[in-house]
């Protein structure tokens, strides 16, 4: 069986270049390892750029999302006291966010390739990425038990972190950089009412807090904790009344409590992987870089990789170029490492780094105070927020 | 003995405040510990922003400034092979710095403080503060082999980082934060001409350079170098082969060598102590804060402290007003915090820091970048460059 395009992973980036593809009428075939509920049931970001909106509506996945999704123009920092509004609309200016689940996008998105006709094939075990520095990649896996192999022209390797494409890279082809943070992310869904329409970000003595939400019902709430934290020590009541320490009393006595239905521990780390093209392979999103989860920026990367690869694939059979392929990895990555460096600047700026020196804790609070108290330096901040322009 | 105001130290902090007191009719007194070729001989940082200017203008001292200061419009960063211009007066905009050494400045005071009659006491000796936390302080010294005593309403200590004010406080009312660089300024000042009319920051993977000037025929020029250096390593050729290679190829070629009259080597420190009151003590300049010269914060927060010390005390003996004094080591702080977190980003912006994790000298060069490519980004340099505006 032959295709132009096997794309490994149905995660959002490699649903989203699978839908671009087809619409394009590019073939392509897209592999994942889990089954849809596994797929559909994954509970990531939520916070949309707008040039993310624009590519999903480009991949004609807008629909639901524009219904329902939650159009943001501004986000609350909450520091000593203090609560100071970065206001997008004004700053950058006219540019919003839209909160909606990654989770909704991977439904949408699945939907639509099943809609039209070509949905990925799920529970691919066993995958193997071959020849790929070749003209004739091949793609090897077992379904229902059966042995398969896919020749092809090119591979994109959307599998995530963890995932077989970046692993089968001759390791000496490869820089990796890297940097795990000293503490993680405990994350509850709950449904209650979020304790404002807009998010907060919270710094405090006891570590960071993020009040965020996935509908009106529905809030999304992170506590800084241990990277090793063990979740049967946070009792749902623990959870809230941490939560009501960390954003202050003003906000505490508004905060709406109930049981969580979901709790899971996110590790931080700071991931990028040089080139992210190999020949005939491909990578895109978390197959080639990781951002920790503090200005939302994971989802959208993968987004704007596929924006590239989209383009790239796109120009070489309709138009024989060549030129977009070569340049994808380098135009990745340079909105990557700017990525980077805003995931890595607010991580620092909102956390407690536990053994710091206090030198280095008087600057986190003097960077917050001059976010607040500078225009400029709010506008630094929203413009990264809602997404630095596409090249 | 007796005088309102005993000031210790006849730095640039010290001499401007006994010539706005003096101007304002507040008798003081001016205790220094070096005699005046000394003090006139430190060779020391040359950047004024505007509210330094407009306060030694106050201080009716800026008539050479104005004569042979260069007023200058922008900065240029320099890596990775690009030139990078942050254009003030486009940015902030209509501001500006002007390049006046401050040894300059140092001269112009002393000379201005003789004028008025009232010159600095030199080679004060083995000075001692004392009683400060009641309503009737005293400075014990000894001058031409004498001992002498001074009793005062209220001292100023402006006598530098190793001073004996700040030491004079019982160490348990004081919160030191500090942070030392693994690195050092090797710098020179040569009969040259300066290769740009504006200052060059240059990060480079053998460390930072940077080329400033103090007039139109003599450059003053540093280089990165390890804190424990052997200047008996950097013969003059060896200093200028290192600067053409941090500075690039076009720079270079235009560079101007000749022999330095001049070598040193300045540590890199971050240092904040709190509070810079103790009852009738006040600190100020480097006696309560030191930054690493990067930015070129130190004599312009330095003369910061003396516009509100200055105020303060004015305020005290011609309206009878308290709060000035009760609320300057907080308005301080707050300035100071910003200028520390300035001079800490802009020195981690460009220097090489040995040992340091390949993702971290990613995250600088693409802060750089960003620096670079965006407006704001620029914009927020620059803004803090020329001088926050005062409270």
């Amino acid at each position: 069986m032959h295709t132009q395009v096997a794309i490994i992973g149905a995660g959002p980036a490699g649903l989203l270049l699978s839908q671009l593809l087809d619409l394009a009428g590019v073939d392509c075939v897209l592999l994942e390892r889990r089954d849809r509920d596994y797929v559909e049931g994954r509970i990531r970001a939520g916070v949309l750029e707008q040039g993310t909106v624009d590519l999903l509506r480009a991949a004609q996945v807008a629909d639901r999302l524009e219904r329902e999704g939650l159009v943001h123009d501004g986000i609350e920092l909450a520091f000593e006291g203090r609560r100071h509004r970065i206001d997008f609309a004004d700053l950058t200016p006219g540019k919003a966010v839209t909160v909606y689940g990654q989770t909704e996008v991977t439904k949408d998105l699945i939907n639509a390739r099943i809609a039209r006709g070509n949905p990925p094939v799920f529970e691919a075990e066993d995958v193997e990425v071959l020849d790929f520095d070749g003209e004739r990649p091949r793609v090897r896996y077992r379904h229902n038990g059966a042995a398969k192999e896919l020749s092809c022209d090119f591979i994109a390797g959307c599998d995530g972190f963890h995932g077989v494409c970046r692993a089968s890279v001759p390791q000496d082809s490869l820089r990796i950089f890297e940097r795990v943070y000293p503490f993680a992310w405990l994350g509850i869904l709950t449904r209650t009412k979020p304790v404002s329409d807009e998010l907060i970000y919270c710094r405090h003595d006891n570590g960071f807090a993020l009040f965020s939400m996935r509908s009106p019902q529905v809030s999304r709430l992170y506590l800084q904790v241990r990277p090793d934290e063990d979740l049967n020590e946070w009792p749902d009541d623990r959870i809230w009344e941490e939560l009501k320490l960390r954003v202050g009393p003003e906000a505490a006595a508004a905060l709406e409590t109930g049981p969580s239905f979901e709790k899971s521990v996110t590790p931080m780390r700071s991931f990028v992987a040089e080139p992210l093209r190999f020949g005939r392979l491909f990578l895109a999103g978390d197959a080639g870089h990781i951002v920790p989860p503090t200005g939302a920026k994971g989802l959208n990367l993968a987004a704007a990789d596929i924006h590239y690869l989209s383009e790239a694939l796109v120009a070489f059979y309709k138009e024989n170029r060549q030129d977009l392929l070569d340049t994808y990895s380098d135009k990745c990555l340079r909105r990557i490492w700017k990525a980077e460096r805003f995931s890595w600047w607010m991580t620092s700026l909102m956390h407690r780094f536990p053994g710091r020196n206090p030198f280095d804790d008087r600057i986190q609070l003097a960077e917050l105070m001059y976010v607040a108290d500078s225009r400029t330096a709010s506008t630094a901040l929203a413009e990264n927020y809602v997404g630095l322009p596409y090249e």
